[in-house]
């Protein structure tokens, strides 16, 4: 009997490939999931029951969080990664991490299929179908979903005939929690012109009053919170549990899927966001102009093309490389304030701030140059200017 | 006698220049303020007087508030720049517009030289020297500040021994206000890790009811608010009006000056904040994926150019011809709420949607293409990847 | 009966292409062919008798050579484009502005469907896919080479079981002349290690002796050869003429195809080869420093896409846009002189020369500025590199 | 008596500078000549013997050969850099390392001053200041010749003054000689117009017999030649030598100076050249597109920069970081044929290549993918401009 390793979730389209692939195509199934920091225990262990109840021949929890951190994560913070100015990549990120670690799974146990739940419809499916051809080329890909279109009655029909009773109520905003962010999807992103109401966030505001906080960066890598030294996985997950409750990093994105159409999704992501800015901050008072200009050149294609699902293109590797260079003096501490909606980066400590009085203040003189040095700079710097205007303006 | 064009503002440093161009170097001196919408008529016409008080030859008001917005502002809104992702260079880009038509003046009356206020500390003696040095090459630069680097006092002292009472007190932060915002210096920016206190805002938060506003763009073009046209600039001004109360739009921005240290100042710009958003989305409900990406590259250059000063070189006339082509279709209606201390843009409308349900809403299948279309892409889109990995992985 | 067009070259698989849609497919054949300026006068003739010989109902010959200059190569020209630094994209440039005018054509008449004779192995099957699909969305588009992958000796099988004769043998090397060079695949092409033998080069050498040619640009476009004027068109085939028997702009290009795969191709294409470097010479002499390096970096994508046949993405007319722009003063003669096997780019006169001696030769003190504003210049311009190793290496 | 390192040639105005110093500045003399290459042992030998004669402190040959190689040529063949597609950089990318080892032997003795040869008019003063600014800050750079701006007949006469009697025949041209090529200026160069004539190049052709040249390259770097294990620096060498005779590499530079005029200028570099693009095809064959993309942007910007003499700033250590990740599997062996004024690049041969025929060759079908695949590709690759043009062009 063939091995199929099934990327599983327990709602009722991967419940459905359960069952369809071990009764209608008599596959072995290995149900995996892959947690990237978004699902609790207890949710694990129902998705692990769950998938034993439908009859799979094993079932594994992958851990991939400090992975997602370290091979992923890291690099959008680097490269302060909003997606057209906005949005953090919760969810694209997330998924190339977990495509990844089903392949590997794929391979260790040999299995000769691998299936995802995704429909004909959205970015997901490229992003299993291109890192599963990638990284095991021989493994037949197989997307019950997406080839036989069945709706969501046809599933519940199809699941009972085979004596498996599923929650038929399709929640109205379908949601995808990770370390990253969550996104919220339906209902009015799915028009171009209403946002979401406050209820259908999945944290309601709890927080009023402001607080500061204090976040550490060790070359580029957040490392403590409010002094406490975490490590980067805690400070995201604990400033993400402080700071969600005030309603911070809610924004609805619009940007260019995989295939061509334009998507819209609500998302709450108060830590990445918090981060992202802080982060940002503090480069901007340790790197220098053209550091600035270019990592955002090539940190916004990093971030669009992880969104297409392209991470194993090796330039992917080059540009970490290049990120990772340039986070060599990115250290010091940043103090946040955080408010209802909103927060303010109040400012940065650093032994490496370019800004320190010793080099100048802005708009005091110094002792590194003078007026006459200014004089003869604006000189040369504009001279070709001067030359095409003496040329051609006759 | 020979004639000098004074950029004048009437404060402590330019009435300094004004007797000091007159009695020691013996100019004739016709004074010049340039109005990019910062100034009321009040302000003009206290400033006038006082030229005449310090007995200019000539003094003029020149109104570049529509030449701004044509030739600078729109094209920072057809780019969506914000400097390091923040600030909006409400300075800069007045500056740049300042310097020209003081070029043009000088150049109209036929002045010998002409003569700004700048120290040698900032940014503005760049932008003023080279764009003199541009348009009026044969013109002599005249900058009594930075060259006698006198203090406070000894430019007091002058002139009072000239007959010339001026209020000797300094403002604890140095504000400039202008169509595309205001910026705020001194104390806290001068560090690098303290806010401005709620005092220090030029505009006290005194709205707090949310409210609704919308803006028409044709063409990436501002041109109506709650549905009234009233062209780009009053859109600008209202909007600026409306929304400042709320304290939205402020921030610090630290970043690189042209002289090579770093500066911080704090700004308010609640109208730039918002139509720069506003008009971004629309742009991301109307634009192809690489008309953004290099939309961001380019723009992200040229405003970084104009912030240095560098407005007359041609590569600005040749991104402005890419940007003005990319918005043929940034035509609709955003929506934006205002609340205390931030805004949400709701959503747009707009007959140029690619989002339109028409073409398959995100997350649902279409008639445009089927699964077996996107499986074929994920195959080839991905091909390259799959043989790199296949030739260096065996 | 249905109308088809059909993109006809009078070869092997087109003209079992014409047979298959009317016997098999029962259409109606409308067969066009899209002279780009590679054909003579003679072959479109036997072009058009073999169609109607096949039974076409009616042929038609598109004359898009001024249209090609006009909408592409001028671009390419504009923008120095060498794919890979190697390679004028002689066949992607054609192609795309075949598709193009096939696509409008099919409108025009009223067809119900569009034929190529494209194989599943190559970029044009994309190019000509993807603009149809754009142009003519409704209209449905037939490749019956592609599907039915029949042999060589299959294709002639069928064709002579409808009674029609076809010459077997098959060519050594593809070749594919256009009015932008002249491409030759097969054999030692499919190889990455051994270059085309002299043989195998459409233009044999028969031109040894050393001569200059002028060519004259007006706004970036050629319009005269040694100093007659015979507008764009002309200058590209008369100079291609007297150039190419040198043998000059011979060279193999190894690129990355629409589908992922390294494809490796010869060309010989004197002229385009010569042209761009007279063009580029000439730039270097009039644009500003930040014109040559924009120019590069947007039209370096522009060739990319144009070659993966995204012709009619918007982001192109914004390219287009800033191209245009840029060639405002890019108006000069140049001088080349032609060898056997190489040409050299002797010099250029223009009256928008940036190096006239008036401002000071290289090497050569000149009153526009002196050794001190050098040393101001200096001092200011690497002032924030000083200050970073002074923060950073203490 | 304070110590002034002397950055000395031999030449006129550094002969000058030496007694200048000495005499007039009462300064104690340790001149210093940095071999990148260009110096034979006899020429060494030579200047050695003059800076004795003039009376120095001390002299000292610095051989920067292998770190030049190490620290600066190597990026510039990973990077592939021409600057404007024709300059290989030959004296830009000395002068940085020669700047850079002279700050270093300043600090080494403890000098007060540091001294150079430059005029005010070229690049080199730019580069030597601000690479002194940088490396040693507290050290005051001494000027003569940008200074003073004496004529040649002023120094001679000066010299001859303090009992120094130099050669006082101006050569019609100025040659540097160095690792990376050679450069010719003078005469013809300070036209737009006219080229250099034979008898002007360095290198007289003298070999005409075409040979084969096989180069091994090892993640990038060439490290044999004709199968001959040398060290990159070797190989340089060797190549140069045998290429150079052919007359190959020959051309005139025109480009942007630091100070903002253009320069022309004429060299002789065989050995880049060839080496650059053979490295360059190898890439093509072994790079995905976007690694090859995006290594044309930075190291655009690289070669840029370098030249401007900014090669101290981080961001080039970035850079670097991201050329050398991108060498990885830039391994394999280049075939080039020598003929007289030019050479061809045969083919390549790599266990990297990507064109392997295991994949599919170009215009031939393969097992990877099918037809089908490519029409969903064509189908969803250009969904986005189909979507446009649908909603636009009703």
């Amino acid at each position: 009997m063939k091995k199929v390793v099934l990327a599983f979730s327990g709602g009722l389209d991967t419940s459905f490939c359960c069952i369809y692939l071990t009764k209608d195509l008599g596959l072995e199934v290995h149900s995996v999931v892959v947690n990237t920091g978004g699902f609790s225990e207890e949710e694990l262990q129902a998705i692990e029951k769950r998938a034993y109840d439908l009859g799979v021949k094993s079932h594994q929890v992958i851990d991939e969080t400090e992975d997602y951190y370290r091979d992923t994560i890291k690099y959008l913070i680097f490269g302060n990664v909003l997606k057209n100015a906005t949005y953090p990549l919760s969810v694209s990120a997330e998924r190339v991490c977990q495509a990844t670690a089903i392949a590997n799974y794929a391979k260790q146990i040999g299995a000769a299929c691998v299936a995802h739940g995704s429909t004909g419809a959205g970015n997901d499916q490229v992003r299993f179908d291109m890192i599963f051809n990638t990284l095991i080329p021989g493994v037949e890909i197989i997307t019950p979903i997406r080839d036989l279109k069945l709706s969501r009655e046809e599933e519940i029909e199809y699941l009972a005939k085979h004596g498996v009773e599923i929650n038929a109520e399709k929640a109205k905003y379908s949601i995808n929690k990770g370390l990253w962010g969550t996104s919220v999807g339906g209902a009015e992103t799915l028009t171009s012109n209403q946002y979401l109401p406050e209820s259908a966030w999945p944290t309601q505001v709890s927080s009023t009053e402001p607080q500061q906080v204090t976040i550490d960066f060790v070359q580029g890598e957040p490392i403590a919170l409010n002094g406490k030294e975490l490590g980067a996985v805690k400070v995201i997950q604990q400033l993400q549990d402080l700071a969600q409750p005030y309603g911070i990093g809610r924004d609805i994105h619009v940007g260019d899927t995989i295939i061509g159409i334009k998507g819209r999704v609500g998302f709450e992501a108060a830590g990445p966001l918090i981060l992202i800015k802080a982060h940002h901050t503090l480069e901007k008072h340790t790197l220098t102009k053209w550091q600035l200009s270019w990592k955002d050149q090539i940190a916004g294609f990093y971030g669009n093309y992880m969104h297409e699902g392209q991470m194993h293109d090796p330039v992917m590797r080059d540009i970490e490389a290049f990120l990772s260079s340039s986070q060599q003096v990115v250290t010091g501490r940043v103090t946040v304030e955080l408010h209802p909606y909103r927060f303010v980066v109040i400012g940065i400590e650093s032994d490496h701030d370019l800004m320190s009085n010793k080099f100048g203040s802005y708009g005091e003189m110094n002792e590194g140059y003078t007026g006459d040095d200014v004089k003869g700079f604006a000189k040369i710097f504009g001279n070709q200017t001067i030359i095409w205007h003496k040329v051609n303006e006759k």
